[in-house]
């Protein structure tokens, strides 16, 4: 097996591009697949303030590693979501790859600032843990952006997280989420823009990224996230990889390119119902947003963070 | 485990609708399911001419015994593929359901009428047999439909090949046939309006409801789509039923509540590029439709059927 870049011995395979490249040219096919990316979404402009959702795993970590190499540069968030052992050496990893690089993470603990943490929260809501902790990230992550003034919140989406988040939203046609799933989110009022600069990228490319590089990350799966349907997803999408390799990066393409338009009105819809919460501002369809309701459920006794002490935080 | 209508002993139990029956009272639930779907989705009105398209196998045979049942009376088409014994076969359990029941089948043979087969013409396109096979029957149920003065083509597409061709078609976001799919499709200029009555009931309800009705079937698959994608994508769906049952059933009527109307105004737009066919004037984007390009490429070298002579076959 040949590097088709330098016909240097490969050392990866990638399948759905019938190629396989040695360590060098793998490291420039992944940085070039996010130039593209960031290019063809028109993620981030030159001068943009990003802001990188880190959680200490390899997707975010290469995320924040592949910007910096870009030339992008960018601060990153780490939230300490509370989950035991697995949350405190996640947090380490996130520690150790900034301070070895000299970037600048912002650190908030969800049980000192927000008074709950995510396993409190999903006893609370007798819910599956993905759905608080989800909630929780995309309020935090959103409203940090803002009160930093950051421009733009940076994921680390993969092709294989974004292909699965869809099948889940074909299958049940979540028709307000489909008009939302796309490589970048325009800003709107009371939102950041959102970026996905990895949805070229699959979850193996990327781990293969970190080692080739030397990031130490969290590999473990989240313990809580164990069985969840976002993981039974994937496996249904991997069998559909392996009888026909690109099918999974199809999937995610045709609908960019086909599908998601179809659904651009119903979002448009759900924003124009928008409101701000009477708790924290945010905008939400309801009186309190899902965010405070989740707080109060899991006990948090302290008063809402206001926005001028978030400001501080970045 | 007893009937959940009569609480008799119950000879089936279905998973989705968390329901168990006895034979009278599975039968019944078989009806109401096709009542339910035909007053739904309007597919039929009372004193319509319908021509029910007959394979042989249990779908279509069931299909034609319950509109019987339910009153409304049918014609039967069954084209003969030529596909060897399967064919034979096929043929011998169309006739004999037909002839039992003082039924009107109508026997079209592709070979002696239009000068191939489909062994003929898969080979001759290098294609997937099902792909000319689905073109003939498509193009060959409406014509005679329309030559017989019939108001609407009855198919036995079930669930399971409603949700694994809806499940097909997302996967490469074929936005023209998501418009296109849905229970019954209202007639157009040179189109017959086409309904599917089965499409709340499952593949193994309607083998048992043939069973407990004493409809002998073909029951070999055909032997030219063995392996084909459409059966790869049923048992990728049998597995998301396994871990949730209800998810196929759930999938299919979200796309018809939610999913479907996004995709209409893509229908429209191909609808309207439609001109008729200059060998046999069918609807077509092409100069030749696709079914003439078929034959050609076949080698039939008989001229095209003239509408007049169709005529006299129903």
């Amino acid at each position: 097996m040949k590097c088709r870049r330098c016909k240097a011995p490969a050392v990866i395979d990638i399948r759905r591009h019938n190629a396989a490249f040695c360590a060098d040219c793998f490291l420039h096919h992944t940085r070039e697949q996010v130039r593209r990316a960031v290019d063809e979404f028109e993620m981030i402009a030159p001068g943009e303030r990003v802001l990188v959702a880190v959680s200490g795993g390899k997707d975010s970590l290469a995320l924040w590693d592949l910007l910096a190499e870009l030339g992008i540069p960018a601060d990153g968030l780490y939230l300490g979501l509370g989950i035991g052992d697995y949350s405190d050496e996640s947090g380490r990893h996130a520690r150790a790859f900034a301070d070895a690089r000299g970037l600048h993470l912002i650190e908030v603990d969800l049980r000192e600032r927000y008074g709950y943490d995510v396993p409190t929260a999903a006893a609370a809501t007798r819910r599956a843990p993905c759905g608080a902790c989800g909630l929780s990230k995309r309020h935090l992550f959103n409203q940090f952006a803002l009160d930093g003034e950051y421009d733009v919140v940076a994921t680390g989406h993969n092709l294989d997280d974004e292909a699965a988040v869809l099948l889940g939203n074909v299958l049940h046609w979540e028709v307000g989420y489909l008009g939302r799933q796309f490589p970048v989110l325009p800003a709107s009022t009371g939102f950041a823009r959102k970026v996905k600069p990895l949805v070229k990228l699959g979850e193996r490319e990327m781990a293969a990224y970190c080692v080739l590089r030397g990031i130490d990350y969290q590999i473990e799966e989240c313990p809580m996230a164990v069985g969840n349907r976002h993981l039974g997803l994937k496996e249904t999408l991997n069998q559909l990889e392996d009888r026909s390799p690109g099918a999974k990066a199809a999937f995610l393409s045709g609908f960019w390119n086909r599908g998601h338009d179809a659904f651009a009105s119903e979002a448009d819809e759900e924003r124009a119902e928008l409101r701000a919460c009477v708790e924290c501002g945010a905008p939400t369809t309801a009186e309190r947003c899902a965010f405070c309701a989740l707080r109060a459920k899991a006990g948090a006794h302290e008063p809402v963070v206001a926005r001028v002490e978030l400001r501080g935080a970045s």
